[in-house]
């Protein structure tokens, strides 16, 4: 068996607790880690509150492999991310030469140059996380990457973190199926398979679609062939309650 | 000042940390539980895994008055969440004399009632939570509230809970102005407005639509009187860079 390389996700954020602002990175963020073999393993959403950040950053920079956190680096008084970061590694923020040379280079009175220069604010030894959607970029202190909370920018910033940046394992793969049939009815059958497989991770999930309901099959594993093998099981289980599997 | 009642969000599903499953219950439970006088001020995220949802519980019922799980209390063999909970308790699972006569009403062959029955397995000591969508039961023990994952359920449960149930404070209510400005440009003023209000939380939020920017100002207090007095200075902020103000 190969060693499962663990992320967690902080989404940092008053809006997304509040219930006003639905959050859409976790998901986003969950599958792109997969590809560079990272398993997203816990995500914790958490206010604006500069003590609770911090020790949320240390529990789990401490517990996890990788640690990714989204909001509060843009350039108002409620962007605490980065000071939060500097306290949390024990250093101080300087202003990065190459972040002031991107944001100067866009003009603005000067009191908006002020609040823009903000963002420049790094911790020490931080390395940079680049933004191709144009504006400040994130950064990196150790195993924590530092992302933006709008999706398009955090997305922009994800899609440069790579191998050489991010040493995983495998990519987690999936089969899924469907019928209409209730959890209930294939639960025995299903604990059987599932002990057949303990390597991969079998979920069941019921739904309701108007007055139709059913139940999702998903496997997931790192061994394609072992997961083509439970995918028929769970297929032949199916036809034997004499319903037809649904696999889009 | 009056105290805020904490309350924390369980999210227990691997289909949510995989990214397969776009979580939707966050937002609307947050939404609810202000109503009660709740502030939802930390959501967890976790897998299907036993010791993690055993200590996870633990912690936030020290640390916060209220919990709320979702996920989990199906028929299946990955629903362990009624188990885990026992555990965190250091009690056991018995057969819910009200559920199994709610479980047994609906006929089934043998194998499917069986499973099915393990949705009548409830913590000795915990109180039942209606679930008005038909089907089985969450469950109440001491602060901790255990729910159904799937939204149209979890949303029925929800419905039932009341000023009996949970002693909440009051709740926080919130104005939002929003303009075509830079957050770089209303930093400056809006940090000051800030601190003029210490007691309300003022959160700005970028926005890009197509090539259309701009940001959201958005305030959240309990004394509306204090929310009308601050809108009104962040209006006249708006309208001070020649920008009309866009309240929806």
């Amino acid at each position: 068996m190969t060693q499962t390389v663990t992320g967690c996700m902080i989404i940092i954020g008053n809006e997304i607790l509040s219930g006003r602002t639905q959050d859409v990175n976790l998901a986003y963020l969950a599958k792109a880690l997969n590809e560079l073999g990272v398993r997203m393993v816990e995500a914790r959403v958490i206010p604006d509150v500069e003590e609770t950040i911090i020790a949320t950053v240390n529990e789990c920079r401490h517990k996890f492999d990788y640690v990714f956190t989204t909001g509060g680096i843009g350039p108002t008084h409620d962007d605490i991310t980065a000071d939060c970061i500097a306290r949390a590694f024990d250093t101080e923020l300087e202003m990065h030469p190459e972040v002031v040379a991107l944001i100067r280079r866009r003009e603005a009175p000067p009191e908006v140059m002020e609040s823009r220069l903000r963002m420049a604010r790094i911790p020490v030894g931080a390395t940079l996380i680049d933004n191709p959607s144009s504006g400040p970029p994130g950064f990196q202190m150790e195993n924590v990457f530092v992302m933006a909370g709008v999706p398009m920018v955090m997305q922009a910033m994800v899609s440069t973190l790579d191998a050489e940046r991010i040493k995983g394992s495998l990519p987690v793969r999936s089969r899924s199926i469907g019928a209409h049939l209730s959890e209930s009815q294939v639960a025995v059958r299903l604990r059987e398979i599932a002990q057949e497989h303990p390597d991969v991770d079998l979920g069941s999930y019921p739904y309701y679609r108007g007055n139709v309901y059913g139940t999702n099959l998903v496997m997931r594993g790192t061994d394609e062939s072992e997961l083509e093998v439970m995918l028929e099981k769970v297929r032949q289980m199916i036809i034997g309650f004499g319903v037809q599997p649904n696999e889009e």
